[in-house]
This record gives C-alpha cells, structure tokens and sequence, in this order.
C-alpha cells in the first residue's frame, strides 16, 4: 500500500483489474482505516478480496539495513511473508525499493548461485518496450552476474510478453567485441557460447531506442543512471517542445488540436505505462510498481504480477539457469 | 582533415573563423589536393594560414594499434606532432578518436600520474551545457582518476567558458552518501576533502537534464552510454513528435509555422552546437570534433581548441591537479 498515492491509487486500480482479469484473486495488506474505508467507496467482490491488517508501515527514507532489523509487522515484509508461506502467488509493492530488496531477499530467499535478485523493467520510451536489466540493485558486477541476467531477462520477457527466443543484447561502449570493460568482454564470450538464447551481441546507447534488441543487460550503475537520464531528457525536451509551441500566438489558438495530436506521444511515453518492474533470481514473485504511479500505471503493475506468478516465473527462471550454465561451461 | 565532410567543411569554417578571431593562426594538414582545390575556393590570408602536406589518412576503423605502429605520415600523426615540436599551439582533428587518444598520449605524453587522457564534452541537451567527463576512454576508473577528472573538468570549464567555481557533481545512482560503488563513494570523500573544488555531490541520471551542476564526473563507460542515449533517445522523440504532427491535416497546413517554431528547440539540443570534445591530461591541446560536424559546428570546436590554448590549459590543469591532490590527501 505504499507509493506517492497509497491506498486512493491502488484500490480503484485493484477494483478495476478484477473486472478485467477473472483468474485475479488479491489480498491487500495495509492499515485498516484507508482500506476499509477506500472498500465501502469501491466495493470489492469478497470472495476474490482477502485483507490482511498490519500495524506498521516502511516509509521512503528508511534503510534497508533497519527494515531488515525492526518493523516486524510493516505491511511489505508481510506481503512477502504471504509468498513464502503460499498464501499468496505473487507481492506487488510500490514502496521503497532497496527496503523490499532486502526484505525479498531475506523472507524469500534467491534462486541456486544467484547472490541478489537483478530488477528489470522496461525503458519508457521505445515504440516496442526495451527491457533492461540490471536497474540498480547490483553495482558491481561480474561475468557471471551479467551472464545470469541475460538468462533471467531472456525467461520474463518471453513470459510476460509472448515473445519468443526475444532478442538479448549486451550494453557497451562501442559495437566492435574488443571494447569495453573486463566484465563485459569476459560476458560476451559466454553469451556468445550459449546456444539456447538469443544473444546478438554489443547494443550502444542510442540503439536502445533504435528496436536493436529486446532485452539488454548492463550493471546496475549503469542501467539505473540510463533510465533516470532518459526519464530525465524525455521530461526535458516534452517540456522545451511545449514552450516553444505555447510562445507563437497562431499555435495558441489550437492549442486543443496541439495536445490531442501529442497527447499520444506522450502517454505512449509514459513511464506509467511501462509500470512494473520485475525482482528476478528471488525463490518467488515480487514486482515493484513506480512510487509516482497513477491508476492505470498501477494496473499494467497487477497484470504484470499476475502473469509472473501463472507462469511459475521463479521455477522457469531456475530451469532455464541450470540450462544456460551447463550450455555456457 | 577527417571526419564524415573532411575538408569541404573544415575549409570554409577555417575561413569563418580567421574573419572572426584576429587572434586565431591556422596550420592545416592534410593531402595537398582537396587542400589546394578548396583554397582556391575559399581565398584564406596567406600571413595566417600555414600549409603541412602528408601522403597518409588515418580511417575510421584503423585500430588504434595499428596507427601507433604505422602510418607515419598520416595527417592527424604530423598535426600532433606540429604541437609537440611547438610549432603548433594545439591541435583539432574530426578523426578517429581511438587513434587521435593514442597518437597524442604516445607524442605528447600526459601531465604527471595521469596515465591516460580522459575525454570531456557537453551534453547536447540542457540549456545552459552540462559537461560530462570521462566519455569513454578511461573504462574501468579508480577513485584517483575520477578525482582527477573533477579537477581536470572544473580547471577546463573555467578557461573554455569564463565560469569561475563550476559545480562539480559526481554522477551516481542516488543522492545519498552510502549509494554507489565503491569508487564512487571512495571518491565522494576525496571531493569533500578538497576545499578549491566547487563540490556540489551526487547528481543521479535525471539530474543531468535540470541544470544541476555544471561538471559531472563518470567513468567513461558510463559516460559514453549515456551520451549516446541521450543522442538516440533525443533523436526518437523529435522523430515520433514530428510524425505525430504531420499526421493531422491542420498542423501539415501550417508546417512552416511549427517547423519555425521547432528549429530553436532542434538546433539547441543539436549535437554539433556544442561540438568540441577536449583530450585532457595530455601536454598539449588536442581538441577532437565531432564526425559529423557541419561547418558551423566545426567553428566551435576551432573557438574551443584557440581558447584553450590561449589559457594554455594543460599548465593550468597540470598547477591545479598539484593543488587539490597536495588539499585532498
């Protein structure tokens, strides 16, 4: 129940998806007051809906070293405690991110040799959707780090998008295969002998938004501070555009045709519309929803969890490692 | 006399740019044909413009090996070594950069305990130009050479643009102090303990776009995807913009009213603008352009490599790195 809007974003949006989504069940786990009352305003088919009432709270600024610690009835940590204990398929969360982290990590544990869960989510911006991985829970990283998120990345692409054999590239400074760090030339030789995905070697930045490839792999540094700058430069430049349109008298006067023609530019990049984002290599399903999302962001959130916990995404995950790496040594 | 137009663009800016600068010399190096033809074309003042013919070019995917070893009458070789031998006071090239990086470090050489020169360069985007170091030639950094990019950064800043104290940020992935890796957090203290550098702390990938700081400091892997993200996703969103307006029959009507409208928005954020890339660390002034440059483009790298030579900036980068290393350890 966490995120900028709480309960009052996520209630209708959980209300809305059950209508849409009939294999949907919920259990919401929060504090009762925004709950019950948020519930009388949109009455929720009671035997899909299971509440689970917590006292505690895990807010943006806490470490993750002190959730691990204290808060033993914060709502997160028993949202993933209904994973552990099969009472729920999936935790879908819109609070702070390295808390749930390290709470996932902790209550779920990670799959065989993977030493922190990758988080993956799409690029807000190319036409096609661009997944990325890894977006900042790991900085630095090795081979083999990058290797598994190949793998990973590989496995929930195609599970959450039907996509099949997606397109793995490898993010780097330069096309050609003796460039880049140590890691990443060290990587490209396993991706390169693992037969089973479809690896097509080095991606630059600019090919990010150029559909060269639908999964791409990159340490955390790197993958956090690309998609905050693209989030960054998109806000900009939207922004520089609609100044320079507003300054001219003309275009002043259509200004309703200007917004109807660009709205959907716009929304189409929409950091809300990729909401989302998957917690891989975790012994279960954990998605974590932008802390700024609006209703229908939230939505594209629960639908995304659905999926990963129908599909079995951890186990599959598993299978597909144990493939890679015996395919790869 | 590289780069994508070679010298049917640097001629003419070199003509633009002697009318504009009284200050400026010119001493162009390259085959005496296309050199020839054009100077007929373009009259330059005899008493200001030197000729150096060569019978080599270095191209595009010549690896940067192989031109250390080779070529020695290349074009970019002989114009280095016109400032080595002080016949020259800097030198400006639109060629390959790998082989300009290691040309100018093999004849200049680097200033003391700088071992590779690190590549600076504003970011086509923000209003008022952020200028982000390393690009891409130092991949894998210690917190000693991001250090000394900070002061190499701030000292350049100043004498390129006339701003006294730029803001140093450190590029990471959150504002808080024990974010990052391990570099970056080492290096964190270093700038904190340096009282001649205008520190201002961590600047996340967004921060980049909101006139936050004024230097930021990366390695160059990160650097260079994020530069080339930035061109690629700047270049897909004015593309999907464009798209989106011609596709309403009222805007196609009056394109000449949007296109007037957009240019300033297109030519702000235009790469060339702010065309100029600085090598620096080397004892010398080695200014790489753009490929891509167009003749207007061109005359900012020129303005840039006389500036810098002017405020003879490998001195100043050389007194001031004594400075904050003597204030930092």
């Amino acid at each position: 129940m966490g995120g900028d809007f709480g309960p009052r974003c996520i209630i209708p949006a959980v209300a809305h998806s059950l209508r849409l989504l009939p294999e949907l069940d919920v259990i919401l786990v929060g504090s009762p007051e925004p709950l019950q009352q948020l519930c009388s305003e949109y009455p929720l088919p009671a035997d899909r809906v299971r509440f689970v009432y917590t006292s505690e709270i895990i807010l943006a600024d806490d470490s993750p070293a002190s959730v691990l610690r204290s808060k033993r009835d914060a709502s997160m940590r028993v949202a993933i405690e209904q994973v552990r204990d099969g009472l729920a398929d999936g935790c879908l969360s819109a609070g702070n991110t390295g808390a749930l982290m390290v709470l996932a990590r902790s209550i779920l544990g990670t799959l065989d040799g993977i030493q922190r869960p990758a988080i993956m989510a799409a690029l807000p911006v190319s036409a096609k959707g661009c997944y990325l991985l890894d977006m900042g829970a790991n900085v630095d990283c090795s081979a083999k780090q990058l290797f598994e998120f190949a793998v990973m990345g590989s496995e929930a692409v195609t599970e959450l998008t039907g996509m099949q054999k997606p397109r793995i590239g490898l993010l780097n400074i330069g096309s050609e295969t003796h460039k880049g760090s140590r890691q990443v030339r060290e990587v490209s030789e396993m991706l390169r002998g693992c037969s089973d995905l479809n690896y097509i070697g080095h991606i630059e930045g600019d090919g990010l938004f150029q559909d060269q490839a639908d999964v791409v792999v990159c340490d955390g540094f790197v993958g956090n501070v690309v998609l905050k700058a693209s989030e960054g430069l998109a806000g900009y430049l939207q922004n520089e555009i609609r100044r320079a349109l507003h300054s001219n008298l003309l275009l002043r006067l259509i200004a309703p045709v200007l917004r109807s023609v660009l709205r959907p530019v716009r929304e189409r990049h929409d950091p809300g519309r990729y909401n989302g984002a998957s917690l891989l290599g975790l012994r279960g399903v954990v998605v974590k929803s932008h802390g700024g999302a609006n209703q229908q962001a939230f939505e594209a959130a629960i639908a995304q969890a659905m999926l990963a916990s129908q599909a079995r995404l951890p186990e599959r995950i598993a299978r597909r490692l144990a493939l890679c790496r015996s395919d790869a040594s």
